[in-house]
């Protein structure tokens, strides 16, 4: 039986179980901002969390937040950025048609961001790792994290790293790295701010007075409902609909079966409590990707698509490869190395060693290999001629590659099947403005509703950059936190 | 200021206007098509119209209805169809993830549909028009019209042609050709059935009682509110939401600004409507589109990305070539035609010679052409020495074009900037069933609404083909019609 989600009348709610002035659905980082923020402006609140501990996905990612325009730790390490220059680079690599309002918001915003995780408890280590890499092989606080210094966005703005990963006490807690170090600070400085939360509880439906207004929702626990009255506000902070397998049919159908960095509480709950009372949704097609393998090796390769043909800077952010590949290759992708860039990768430092297998298929010449591979006859071997004619001169016309990673490929060849795999999760939600009100689709907030995280539309529309997810969630929850607690 | 389209409360309506069994709101295919089952199935039937005429953006449309599985024009011509081969075209073409269950029905009612059409009064010419083309070039009754006959559709169902095309009294009207000849006879029928319209009306509200159940709408007319109640049922049918700036950035943004084959009348407002009492969405990312070119010259040459890159074969359905630019090269395109294959193409029929315009560039060289167009250097030339190879063995490994169009391309050449060039109208819309009753985000329907047509998304998700419109609109404005009657 799918779930309902309608909301309850304030009328046939005999009893409340249970009252705050701010309800916060989800402990995750977005709901640990909103918890933060609320307390500070005076609200008393409560957190409703669905699991049996808070931490939500953020707990599991690696850790990155998008800051930039300038913060401390990018000025101690030597790089320049502006909010301007931050939101150049935001507008050309997470459209089309990102929400330029918000990224100007959260470009002008983001400084003061940082001070504000670094005064509850969060700390970023001064060092830069320059290498390509899903994440920073250690606890490195500072990483190219979106292709900010690859074709074509090198042109665009000035190339400045913007990937902060919290510290991790010098190694990795579990499966629980930088997400973890982050989110733990903003859960103690919420405790310390007297937030109580109540965990196992499951948020179910939103409650509506005769005005429309949101006064409270309907949870369960253990099988048992309980009525929770949110005096000022409900901020909804529940995670994407990526598990949701009707949803991800309906608006991203590319992502069907492939969900990833994400838990199974994803299923979109917040979006359909939200949209049985009328509240919009937008950019629900876009999706983060993720794609099985080593930047190491792919910054040394030649990847080509169903066709043979190269279609993105193999340097360039890997999600960025992942995306392009999963929307616009219909996830048709290969990796060709040869032996010497591929003991060169080898050779180099990594955080994903486990995808470093040994290739699909292994040939002599590149006429056997693309047989071998079952691409069309002449492609392979046509982009590679292209390739190596520019790689002998240090350029790419085709697509921009850094000189750094330019070198002509020589047998003996292997290749890797990237054929589907992807993988990721969904980027679209709510429409909310930059105060988190959630928004009808005629423009006007709906009362007493918030939201933030990836129940949200937020900084993202089709592309992305690692720590835009941390980043947006945290930055909005806060905002969501604050409008909330206006009493 | 934006449209409220707010639900009103049936018990704040002090006074109905007007009244009827089924109210339909707009008069274009989909309102035709169920105000005609309406009024068989029983029921008294009041379409209310925003302009001053029936027709919508279907009478402006050349007229292809997408039909199949055997239908009488099929097999006078001597094409073999069924439902199955046409489902699996469909299923292959339509998506990613189209709605198996509504393509599987409509394939199963195609026949069923032709005579019912037929039935009203449509007339279809037994002529096939074997020629690429956006139309046939005169009032020839079939046509390929989605790539069935192209590659990778011919190596997955057997090619049928699916594109019907009313007859038109042997010259369009005006600018009015075979779309008028589909919608006239349908209001015809309808008036015949006593169905009233009403025009100048411009439906705002649904009107919603106690139980949630849609009772009627709230309309205006010269400025004036005129409240419609509606005994049994409302259809929404008011067109697609292409020309809602707004909502095309949040949910189609590649579409910004280039709306195409559509009017401006859609302006998403049955969507809105519909979400203010909880309707969900789907595939509001989904566009159709055109590209300005000529199918006859595309065919014959060969086209590129910005990469100097092949990426569809060129003898396809243009409208699959359009998407796959816009959605897939970044609206990056190129047509490179020899002096050979120009001419042979200019001596061909079109049904749209005005986009046979001088090239954008010529060159007596492939190098100076690429060098002109601006393109990667090297890449055109790696394209067309692949191209000529294969086509000299009238093959073309890459992307599998038809024999009959291979020929190496020599010089001189010509080369046509279709950088931008595409527009085209928005497919997504409300979710709805088999019956085209509107569903909530749960899955359940909203009590008393159904819609149809291009407000809702129907038979295409992310892929196209001409007379899919028309063709949806018709069927499932007929369903619409007949659950709104039921008592």
């Amino acid at each position: 039986m799918p779930e309902d989600y309608a909301a309850r009348a304030a009328a046939s709610v005999e009893r409340w179980d249970l009252a705050a002035d701010v309800v916060v659905a989800g402990y995750g980082i977005a709901g640990a901002a909103a918890a933060v923020e609320a307390a500070r402006a005076g609200a008393g609140v409560l957190v409703l969390e669905r699991t049996g501990g808070w931490g939500g996905a953020a707990t599991m990612a690696g850790g990155f937040v998008y800051l930039g325009g300038g913060t401390p730790l990018q000025r101690a390490l030597g790089f320049e950025d502006s909010p301007e220059n931050m939101a150049r680079f935001m507008l050309a690599a997470l459209g089309p048609d990102a929400d330029e309002a918000k990224i100007r918001d959260y470009c002008a915003g983001s400084v003061e961001h940082y001070r504000w995780l670094v005064g509850c408890g969060v700390r970023f280590k001064k060092e830069f790792w320059p290498e390509p890499g899903w994440e920073p092989p250690r606890d490195e606080g500072l990483m190219y994290s979106g292709g900010e210094n690859a074709a074509p966005f090198d042109a665009i703005a000035v190339p400045a790293p913007r990937g902060h990963v919290p510290q991790m006490d010098g190694k990795r807690i579990g499966q629980r790295g930088g997400g973890y170090m982050l989110v733990r600070p903003l859960v103690e400085t919420a405790e310390s701010l007297d937030v109580t939360a109540e965990y196992d509880v499951r948020v179910r439906s939103l409650v509506v007075d005769d005005g429309g207004r949101v006064v409270g929702v309907v949870a369960t626990r253990y099988g048992r409902e309980l009525a929770v009255r949110a005096h000022r506000g409900v901020v909804l902070a529940t995670g994407s609909f990526v598990y949701n397998d009707a949803m991800v049919e309906r608006y991203a159908p590319r992502l069907a079966g492939r969900p990833a960095a994400a838990i199974e509480e994803h299923d979109g709950a917040s979006i359909l409590m939200a949209q049985a009372i009328g509240a919009d949704v937008a950019h629900m097609d876009a999706a983060e990707a993720v794609i099985f393998a080593d930047p190491q090796m792919l910054a040394r390769g030649v990847l080509v698509n169903g066709r043979g043909e190269r279609y993105v800077p193999e340097d360039t952010y890997a999600g960025r490869i992942a995306q392009l590949t999963l929307a616009e290759q219909d996830d048709q992708a290969f990796l060709v190395l040869d032996e010497t860039g591929h003991e060169d990768a080898l050779a180099s430092t990594t955080a994903t060693p486990f995808f470093r297998t040994p290739p699909t298929w292994a040939a002599g010449t590149v006429e056997e290999l693309e047989t071998e591979m079952g691409l069309p006859a002449g492609s392979l071997q046509a982009t590679l001629a292209a390739y190596n004619e520019g790689a002998a001169a240090s350029r790419d016309p085709l697509l921009g590659k850094s000189p750094r990673w330019l070198r002509p490929l020589t047998g003996p060849f292997g290749a890797y099947d990237l054929r589907g795999c992807t993988a990721g999760f969904t980027l679209g939600g709510l429409r909310t403005d930059l105060d988190s009100r959630v928004l009808r689709a005629s423009g006007d907030p709906v009362p007493g509703l918030f939201a933030a995280g990836r129940c949200t539309s937020g900084v993202c529309a089709g592309g992305y950059a690692s720590g835009a997810s941390l980043g947006d969630g945290s930055f909005y929850g806060r905002r969501a936190g604050t409008a909330a607690a206006r009493p």
